[in-house]
C-alpha cells in the first residue's frame, strides 16, 4: 500500500478550529499521535451538536465509531492551533465514512489525515439504525469525491 | 477546612480561552475532574509561552509542577466553551503560586477552581534557579491579594 | 502553608497496582503532573467497585468528586509501575475524604500524595444522598488517622 | 472495503497485560476510540524498552509513529483488564509495520485490531536511519505472515 499524499484544504467541505494542550506534548517534543484521533472525535461530534443532529445526553440515535485510521506528514506542537478539516465520502444507511485532517493554522497542506466511520445505533440497544431523514439532509452538504489512497 | 465560595471573574488578572474535548465526559456525561489541571497546565504554561518566558524546548529553566489542587462548584461538560482565569498569589525566588479558574464561557461565577505550583528549574540538573528579571517583572502583573480558602 | 513530608507505606490501608502509559511522559521525559489524578481516580474507583459499592453503569448512588489536591515530590515516568495506596480520613454523612499517594513499585516512600473527595449523589437529580449502611462498613475498613500537611 | 473479520490470538507472537482507567470510559460507557491507540502505542513501546532496543531518554534511535487505523468490533470498558497482542508483519531498512489487537482478558477473539507504523529516525535531525543488527533480530522474532483485510 503506497503512503498516500498529503490533501490541500479544498478538499475538504468545513472546519473546526481546535486547540492544542500543554499533555499534547510527548517526550519527543511533538504532539502524541493519539491526540489527533481525539481531535478527529471532537471536530466531527462538534459538527453533528451544532447542525442539531447529535444530542448526546438525551438523543436516541448515537454514532460508534467502527474504524479509524490516520498517516502523519507533519509535526504538530503544542502550542500551535489547529484547523480540522471535514468532509464525507460515503453516507449509507446507518453509517458514514468521514475524511478528516489537521491542519496546521494557517497551511494548505495537511499535517495528519485520515478516516473515521461512524455507525448510528440506537442508544439502549446499540443495534444500527437507519438514518433520519434530516441526519441525511445534512450530512449530504459535506459529500465529496472519494481519493485514492485514503 | 470550609469549603470556599467560587471565585468572581474580578479576582483573575488574565483569561484564556479555552476548549473542551469530546473524551472529556467521562461515564457521567460531564468533564472529568481530571481535565480541569490539563486545563490549568495550559493556561498557565500558555501565558507563560505567550510571554516569551517559557522556551519549553530549548530554555534552560523549566516549570515542574510541586503542586496543584481544585475544588470543583458546577459541572463542565464539552462542547462547553471556558474561561480560565490566571492570577498570582506568591512570587518566591524560584517558585510561583498561580491561582487559576475554569468559567464557562460568559459566567461570573467560577465553576472550579485551584492552586497550580510550579517551581523554575534548570533543565538538566532539575535544579532550582532563581527566577530571571524579566520573569519577574512579567510575573508581577499578575500579583493579586491571596484569598482564604482557596 | 509549609510543604509536608511524603508519607510512608503504612500511612495506607489498601494498595492497588498501577500501570503508566507511553503518553503520560511528557516534554520533560516524566509523567504529567495531570495523570497522578487520572490514576487516584482508577485507583478509588476500582476500589469501589471491586468491593461491590459502585455500579457506574446501573446503580442509583454515584461519586462525584468535589475536591482534589495533590502534591508532588519525585519523579515518575513510563514505563515505571506503581503502586497507589488508599486510605479514608473521615466518612461523612454523604463523603468521603481519601488519602491517596502514588509509590513507584517497590519503595516506601510515596512520590506524590493527595487527597481525593467524594461526595455520593443520587444518579438523576445529582443531590447528596445518605451512605448506604454496607458502604459505610466497607469504607470503615480504611479509616485511619488524619496526617497534618496533607 | 470490506469489514475485516476480528483476529484469533493465534496471530499473535507475544502479548502485553493491560490495564484501564476510569476516564478511559466516555459518556456512553465504554472505553473512547483514542484509547485503543494510546494502549496500541504502550505496548509497541513497552516492548521495545524491554528489550533493551529502545531507549527513550538518551538513544540515538527513535520511533516515529507515520501510520495508525484501528477496526473496532467489541467494547472494552473500564474496570476491563486487557491483553495486547503485537506481531510484525514488515522490517523494511527504517521501518516496521506493527499488527496490534486489544483483547479482553481471557478471550480467544479480538475487541479491536490495528495496525501501527514506526519509522526508526536519528533523534536529533528527525531523519531515517537504517535498523542496527540488533534491532533486526529482535524484531524478526515476531514477524508473521500478513493477513488480509488488515
Amino acid at each position: 500500500m503506497p503512503r498516500p499524499t498529503p490533501y490541500d484544504r479544498n478538499l475538504f467541505s468545513v472546519f473546526q478550529p481546535l486547540q492544542t494542550r500543554w499533555a499534547d506534548n510527548d517526550i519527543y517534543g511533538h504532539m502524541n499521535n493519539v491526540i489527533h484521533y481525539a481531535l478527529f472525535d471532537t471536530a466531527v461530534n462538534t459538527w453533528l451538536v451544532e447542525q442539531g443532529l447529535l444530542d448526546m445526553h438525551q438523543g436516541s440515535q448515537i454514532g460508534l465509531v467502527v474504524e479509524t485510521g490516520c498517516h502523519y506528514f507533519a509535526e504538530l506542537a503544542f502550542p500551535d492551533k489547529i484547523e480540522a478539516g471535514i468532509s464525507i465520502e460515503h453516507i449509507g444507511s446507518s453509517s458514514v465514512i468521514y475524511r478528516v485532517a489537521l491542519f496546521k493554522q494557517g497551511q494548505n497542506t495537511a499535517a495528519a489525515q485520515g478516516r473515521f466511520v461512524h455507525v448510528y445505533v440506537e442508544r439502549q440497544s446499540r443495534k444500527p439504525m437507519p438514518l433520519p431523514k434530516n441526519w441525511t439532509a445534512s450530512l449530504k452538504t459535506l459529500l465529496i469525491e472519494p481519493q485514492e489512497g485514503l
